[in-house]
């Protein structure tokens, strides 16, 4: 049969995600100048909405870039070439965090972890020991590490590097700032950053920070060389005008007022029981088909889900997924590239989008030559969905 | 009377400049993937229908960030710490050039012009016979000073460059590219770099950058540290992949193609002719009113026009267009603050646009006390919109 989907096609990747029409259109509304009120309205409302969202008691600071400005910004605004940091790698995007301070001439020590499973704060704690005598300026952590939908325990190991040492906590929220609850202050977070288009359900383009007392302290005092990236400019540029350093992303910003609103609208404790819902119903349908998931219940990611496929090759499922139904998912990354799928689940997404990703991957299955299990992971997920109607 | 505009306001600023709709609308199609084929048939069509504009047999990458981080890329990637670089002054954003050079601690040596002035061939010829002995790596140029409406003779100053020294010349496009002729071989250009929201008709948010085959080799050459304005990554990740190396503004460059589109459409050399025609109606008209221009015809930019009143000062001209009229332009800015006020007309700008502003100036003038001289402007505009109609 033809193409059965009109011109809707069904975006699933752990970002960008899909965005809502009201966002557009808050995005088309007439261009604006910058260096005018109406902007300095707008960057505020935004920056103060996003607090809860952050846990912060500090503004919420918007950088006209993506992720990795703001993986490289929490770099180079706290640690100097020279100077060690302790660097959680879990996963690619852990991965690229090492990269930039080893860049930028950083003593990076990496702490590695398997692949598909989260750093149990026992193993930081273990390797912090192991560096006693150390002077580690700041500690590194992939919040929930996008290659394998892990969500980290960011609380326990900010008690960690807080009892063990001096050294900062900073942490990439990425991928799920916005889906899960978070207190700069209870975990110990001195910088937190995030991009737009993940669970923030805006078009890339945009980065995110906060950051604790110590950490405004620490990127005035870091000696490290940047510009663009200053973000003592930043915050300058907010306290004293409400403004920004640099032309900002205006369009954007507009966007991410209007997903402030329906933030609020949605009630911030909803929208991460949401996303927890999601996030079992996925991996109830997918378990329901058989097919192994990457994570542990325990470390399972709100907002990606992982499958490692046995009989069938993860890329021929992504393929079949895209052909025959319009769905976009995303495959596995370096290490894991080949070896698994992944299912975003998060931002602008609802429960029957994950009974409509279990449904195609049913059908494929089928048409890949599996025996057919059509209905059955939809009821595993509707079995999930009915405790919380 | 009340407001007579509705839901209108008129955005004249020198950048940001206003959306077309049906740029918004590309902008607003449904997200995808950016590891997607599709995306990567968008970028490659933006990439390459930028050449023309960008005068280059290169592709036009794009960088998902704003103005600023252009003229850093275009620093970080050619100059290190240490080594010697010519910047010319010639107002706020020459000004911005060599402060980010300071930064990284090169050795700037500028160039300063008058504000308002434009440098000359001769003025560049002289400073580098002053320096000749010291290894100057680069020259940097701004092609269109924003801040003072001044459009600098790249062409002349490209081949002094060239004639005098062994340095790269690298020039920032960012409020004339897409208005104004250029040709990267011809005028010596080894970097270029302008942002998205100026005569591009996008949001802020995008940088594009290309360069000559010189360039390239100092991009790759460069031991300077950076990570996400690393120029190879780009040029290796569009190379190979016809991608990007970070998470990329989807929707801006949708966007972009549809300005490329537009661009087309209309024609490349008449898109150069209509802003030239916008330059000489508004000029012709601010004279026609008697308020003195700060530049020269000859220096006169076609994308911004900037204007010294004397009789009344320039901040309650603008304020008045702001209240009366919901006309937004910008006033001067660093030594040029309170003392002029300057007109945009870049991009999605008609000469309708230009006789809007000149008639609110006619009745706003007469507003704030001088003799009325209704009509007067308008007609000076379109006797020079005769000749072309």
């Amino acid at each position: 049969m033809s193409n059965l989907f009109l011109d809707q096609t069904y975006l699933f990747t752990p970002g960008p995600t899909p965005i809502p029409n009201r966002v557009n259109a808050a995005m088309a509304r007439p261009m604006i100048g910058h260096r005018s009120p109406d902007f300095s309205v707008l960057i505020e409302e935004v920056a103060t909405k996003l607090m809860p969202v952050f846990g912060t008691k500090h503004p919420v600071l918007a950088l006209t870039s993506s992720g990795t400005s703001a993986l490289e910004a929490a770099v180079v605004n706290t640690v100097a070439a020279g100077e060690h940091a302790v660097v959680i790698v879990a996963g690619s995007f852990g991965d690229r965090f090492a990269t930039i301070a080893e860049n930028y001439g950083v003593h990076t020590h990496r702490l590695n972890i398997e692949w598909g499973k989260s750093c149990s704060p026992d193993e930081l704690a273990a390797f912090l020991d192991k560096l006693s005598g150390t002077p580690v300026k700041a500690v590194f952590a992939t919040f929930n590490e996008t290659s394998t939908g892990v969500l980290n325990p960011i609380h326990e190991l900010g008690k960690v590097v807080r009892k063990k040492t001096d050294a900062l906590f900073i942490v990439d929220g990425v991928s799920c700032i916005g889906a899960v609850p978070v207190d700069m202050e209870a975990d110990q977070i001195d910088l937190l950053v995030t991009s737009s288009q993940k669970a923030l359900m805006l078009p890339p383009g945009l980065a995110f920070v906060s950051f604790s007392d110590r950490g405004l302290e620490a990127i005035k005092a870091c000696p490290e060389r940047r510009f663009y990236l200053d973000l003592n400019r930043y915050v300058k540029a907010y306290e004293e005008q409400k403004s920004t350093p640099f032309t900002p992303a205006v369009s954007l910003i507009a966007g991410a007022r209007e997903v402030c609103t329906m933030i609020e609208e949605e009630g911030w404790n909803h929208v991460v029981e949401r996303h927890t819902l999601l996030r079992d119903m996925m991996r109830a349908g997918i378990r329901g088909l058989g097919l192994p998931l990457l994570t542990s219940d325990e470390d399972a990611s709100p907002t990606v889900t992982a499958v490692q496929p046995e009989d069938i090759p993860a890329p021929d499922i992504q393929k079949a997924l895209k052909k025959d139904f319009s769905i976009t998912i995303a495959g596995g990354q370096k290490k894991l590239k080949g070896k698994i799928f992944r299912i975003g689940h998060m931002g602008y997404c609802t429960p029957f989008d994950v009974l409509k990703v279990l449904s195609a991957l049913e059908l494929t299955l089928a048409k890949l030559g599996q025996e057919p299990q059509l209905g059955v992971a939809t009821k595993k997920a509707e079995k999930v969905w009915i405790q919380h109607v």
